[in-house]
């Protein structure tokens, strides 16, 4: 039996997910807390590997002992998220805690996952947004909205998004299944929903560049389809930065 | 003419609204972005004196210059903002100017003002949260809810509301007139707003905490008016923490 940590976490200040050397990551936290509470070494397996800056408003990883033991017999599991919020920083929280078989894999048995990205579209900054969403200053027309809006539906089914990921990952295959890609707006707020079976590196950042050239006409909806075709990652748009990205929603198969 | 600036500003890293000494005050951070960009010593007034980490959605301020000139001579209106914007902090900002005339008062022409209050209420913090609402954890049933709802009614209309006074103001009258005062759930997000014409030192904090005593059943809904009409502050609840409380609207007497 594992443990599954349901948990938030506010990116800004962490290193991304991943353990790594000396940095303040949020692995490395977790880590921490479960060997503490727990009084033994336990591996942790997270969901994703969102990076610097990158928040969470849903997040999960899976926990057991290297030496075996039930976990739950230590702390039952209904103590476990308050046990964990006393041992973490204020920046992260664990919400619920749910038991799950020996062979249930956090990254692997997800049926998919969905990312927001938070835009501030407004000449003014919102001073309750800084670090919570990316502020792009130019204001978008309606019609650039509805752009947005027409582009964003391209990025639906099964494609290859190779024109949409970063340098520096290895992947074995770059097809990826979108099941929704919409754009709402909400006063000056402009979020960029996007469900998928999985993300390449940095896929949401540049989708919501990409997006962000629609609503300003640097790109036609219909273009979209081309640049994906042509796997062409000059003509799709910049690298949205890592402030406006949440992952939002993890949705496990059965 | 004055120039009247709408603002907002998260509190979290300010020693309220009015200068005080060496202080980081919105005040003094208002004054020196508007000697700038204006180049003279200049007046500016605020609609309220928010305490040390209080937050605004919305906040107004006069600005006039000392030596009489007209400011939007200056600097047209419509470039004021983002002028403002860019002399000062990432935790404020001007997201409107407008004109006003030389006897407009930022306070005293206040019609009413609301404010609202966000609890979180959950044993587990919520990361995005922190030092943006107060983390009641003892999770409140739906009986007690209603009982905030219930209770909060009571404070509506014009009464003398000394019990929900801090000490430490000089003001001669402590009737205020409560428009409305409402409690509102959202998932674990409980939002108190309260509209009045004026507020007392600390008295949305001090209703805050007493609708929390109402929502444990250490105060029933119907004890308010009594603690109202004995002025016993005493009765009253605990002042709730200045993190969960937002200047949320200023309206005008036109």
């Amino acid at each position: 039996m594992k443990i599954l940590l349901k948990i938030m976490y506010v990116g800004t200040d962490f290193s991304g997910y991943q353990v790594q050397n000396d940095k303040r990551t949020v692995q490395k936290c977790l880590c921490d807390a479960v060997n503490l509470i727990f009084g033994r070494e336990c591996n942790v397996t997270g969901c994703s590997r969102t990076d610097k800056g990158v928040h969470a408003n849903e997040f999960y990883a899976t926990v057991s002992a290297c030496d075996g033991t039930e976990l739950d017999k230590i702390i039952p599991l209904y103590k476990i998220p308050l046990a964990m919020c006393a041992n973490l920083p204020n920046d992260i929280s664990v919400t619920e805690a749910f038991a799950v078989s020996d062979d249930f894999h956090a990254r692997y048995d997800v049926e998919y996952k969905e990312y927001i990205y938070k835009i501030w579209n407004s000449p003014e900054r919102n001073p309750f947004l800084e670090n919570f969403a990316y502020h792009f200053p130019i204001k978008l027309s309606d019609d650039g909205i509805k752009n947005m809006q027409e582009a964003a539906k391209h990025f639906e089914g099964e494609h290859d998004f190779e024109a949409f990921m970063a340098k520096g990952s290895d992947v074995t295959s770059t097809v990826r299944n979108v099941k929704y890609c919409r754009i709402e707006k909400e006063g000056n707020l402009i979020t960029l929903s996007i469900a998928a079976d999985g993300f390449l590196y940095n896929m949401v950042r540049i989708i919501a560049g990409t997006l962000l050239f629609a609503g300003q006409g640097k790109i036609l909806p219909c273009e979209i389809d081309d640049i994906i075709l042509k796997k062409d990652r000059s003509r799709a748009g910049f690298t949205a930065p890592a402030c406006g990205l949440y992952l939002n929603k993890v949705v496990y198969k059965k």
